[in-house]
């Protein structure tokens, strides 16, 4: 049977400033650490081993994976680092306070720009500071591979590149793999997974630093999944 | 002009405790760590970034490198880590109080086996729990390359595997790296580089957490190489 497990990054410094985060490369907050350390020790005492790890190249999602090797004692093994895990982007919302912003579009359209498969937030311009075109760390991006916005299918399409290209193949040779990564690139592999209808998507919430195991078959389908929580 | 950083791992427990250390898996001190932070900024504050960086598989090194780019805001970049990094590995000393083995077997004698590029200490058995082939980390070892113990010339000999195999590729095409690993491992590496004979090698020395930075022309010989620190 394999077994795949997966982390959504503690709480970050702009999650408790209540901001629209997405490709912006924000740092855990203590409490974030806590949760990682946390996640570490809770894998490490049901047993768990891994013999490849994932993330994406934002260092929230990073530290968290380091954190939980360091408590698991496998500081050692690979970790291969992909935007294509990097969280959903969020276009011209990204560092706008998500109160303000609803107050200013309505609920209703932040829920929608948050949660429907198909919406996405408006679009930033290549001028824009924010537009990842104009960092380093994506000089080998071309240009259709860099948002200016995404929806959800955006960020389930290169998900799953990363999925079918990579961490797929690795399961298949028998590696069990953890992937350190973020609400919405981890919802769209949940949906991926387990076949949930986009309809169904917006309801579908992965807590912060609690691993999700997956217990997968020969053909990776899902047999069973559960969260590893020290809480009941 | 190419440009190569070579640091030291930062102190750990065991040289505290003044032990023989090679493969054991020894965590770093707190004062290690400081070096650590320190190394990552003094990098940082004179400009240097990385393209991809190279650790041992044992936790010191890893860790003193996870600082050093979480410092320099390059946690993202592409990690390798190879046991052909490792420490030197010190045979059947390992554990041992370096004081009390030189009580035991005179002060000459430990010298040799630390310093004298020829010398091996005392092998370890398979039956050893200290052996590396009963560990799960070197697993995809082969019998003949894990260690019973080894002098200066096999650590060296591994070294050039790993440099040849991955790190002078990475240099020659443009890429900057930087390695985190340990005090033999990096004395092996400067002694090929700078070409100093077996003899003059025990007095070669390379202080913990301050970076090493080798400009190298484009057949990898070293034009010139000074240590970056924030000290005189």
């Amino acid at each position: 049977m394999i077994k795949l497990v997966l982390v959504r990054h503690g709480e970050s410094l702009w999650n408790l400033e209540n901001r629209f985060t997405g490709w912006t490369d924000v740092d855990l907050s203590e409490n974030g650490l806590k949760e990682a350390r946390r996640a570490g020790k809770i894998l490490k005492k049901n047993g768990f081993v891994f013999d490849v790890a994932y993330a994406s190249v934002l260092k929230r999602a990073i530290r968290t994976l380091w954190i939980i090797l360091y408590e698991m004692d496998l500081a050692w093994i690979p970790v291969f680092k992909s935007w294509r895990l990097n969280e959903r982007h969020y276009g011209a919302l990204q560092g706008l306070n998500k109160a303000e912003t609803a107050k200013k579009y309505g609920g209703e359209q932040v829920h929608k720009w948050r949660r429907f498969v198909n919406v996405k937030p408006p679009e930033l311009t290549k001028e824009d500071t924010r537009y990842p075109g104009n960092e380093y760390k994506y000089k080998d991006l071309n240009e259709e591979q860099i948002p200016l916005t995404e929806n959800l299918a955006d960020t389930e399409r290169r998900v799953l590149e990363e999925w079918r290209g990579n961490i797929a193949e690795d399961l298949k040779e028998g590696k069990r793999v953890i992937i350190s990564a973020h609400g919405n690139t981890l919802r769209a592999l949940v949906k991926y997974l387990d076949d949930i209808p986009a309809d169904n998507v917006a309801n579908l919430n992965i807590p912060t630093g609690i691993p999700l195991v997956y217990e997968l078959d020969e053909k990776l389908k899902p047999i069973t999944h559960y969260y590893l929580s020290d809480k009941e």
